[in-house]
């Protein structure tokens, strides 16, 4: 229920360690975020081309717990939540088979592109943490429940 | 029944210029190959991860008819042609509402490793040339055939 | 004299082969392309970023001789040609040590980006193609010299 | 006296915003730190291209204060820092013009590639660390001193 994103490790994301290259990490979570958006019928081509109002990240973190390799499926979930009235926080984590192999968040805060001030996050951002955050409490609840039984 | 990869346009893909980076288009082409030899029950991380025969690109170029915008969907289509004992050369297509909006060629030759001398393609990339370009054949006559009727 | 850049290969660049990633050296040489403009006093950033008119790449092509490996010094040579009124061309070559081991073409088409429309080249491409072109053709003349001396 | 690492934006780093891409702004890091590596006499290629012990990221964080553009000349500082007998820290901050526009830290843990467990930093790691760790302490006094007086 709660937003998931499926994803192959490609050849390009990898470097010559053999296993996926730290910052690329990062751009595969603003990959979910973009399909989490895109699911909740927010036009791509207009969120992030020439748009009026932008989110642009002012914090980014990544805890890299297990290397990832070409070929690697991993499933990604997004949680995100509102921190202040024009900012929100985004928490992805990465599995593969059900284990965690890296955690990150990334820190948005919403803006007026010609002026580059902050702003009041828009109606269809709150649809979007609404959505995303409420199917993140239920899978929470789910969880609990499934811990007592 | 030809092999074809759909592929959305992610933010991380464009430049300043509001579109796809150049460099970026043969990026993608390549996930369909790697997609397409996942499809021949190939693996992926055996392939591309210190394996003892590996298939370095020689040549590629790229033209590019469109522009493509973060957001829009790419259908790829891939047909690969044996072109010698140890190459082979795989087209691409890349479309838009099935418009052509990019085509690109990469040529591959087989080498080992170890030694980075060519060697004669193993029967698995037979298999996998076979299977393509069989596909790809079949769907030039479905199409000729369609264009008589 | 002739135009020339030095650049490290970085880890980024390299892939689970552990030498650089195809696409990437077109991303390289659009480095080189970048520098060479700036050589001719052309603002990069009033050039790339929202200008009113724009030079997109129609076409690239690569071949690959030797694999790069990071750390590797490269150098790689820039020499522009005027294909067409709206037209031009640069091929790039890539050096170890003196050796070539990648040779790379781009094609570039000025535009009215507002309209996507075809332009005829400004004056400050004309100086820049002159320029960077005049430097070729010395370095040309003077090998032949070296040649027949 | 601090190492500091000169590098131009380039429109590869470039996204549809027209500013750099947040996650690239890790990967120009990771090039000051393979910069400061070489400046102590470390063979890059023999660090990064199989070795049998390598220093992977465990975390990395980052603010972005201002907006990066494409051709701006970004002034980079690198300070590390040991944190463990298998561990050290690294602190960056970008600057445009003595303004900081980005500062981010990476945190590597030392591991033995074929079986990935730690290790304790070897010798010309510990020589790295102090040189430029001590750099950043002269330079750290010498401000306090300036600011004195």
């Amino acid at each position: 229920m709660c937003f998931h994103y499926h994803r192959t490790v490609r050849f390009q994301d990898t470097d010559a360690a053999g296993v996926v290259y730290f910052a690329n990490v990062l751009g595969i979570c603003h990959e979910v975020y973009e399909e989490s958006l895109a699911n909740s019928n927010i036009n791509i081509k207009a969120f992030f081309t020439n748009p009026s109002m932008a989110f642009p990240i002012v914090h980014a973190s990544v805890d890299f717990l297990r290397p990832m390799y070409c070929g690697d499926n991993l499933v990604i979930s997004l949680s995100p939540q509102k921190i202040g009235l024009e900012k929100f926080e985004i928490t992805y984590k990465i599995t593969i088979d059900e284990v965690i192999v890296a955690k990150a968040i990334t820190r948005h805060v919403c803006i007026d592109v010609s002026s580059r001030t902050k702003q009041e996050l828009p109606d269809y951002m709150h649809n979007w943490l609404e959505t995303n955050h409420r199917d993140a409490e239920i899978t929470e609840r789910r969880k609990s429940r499934e811990e007592v039984m």
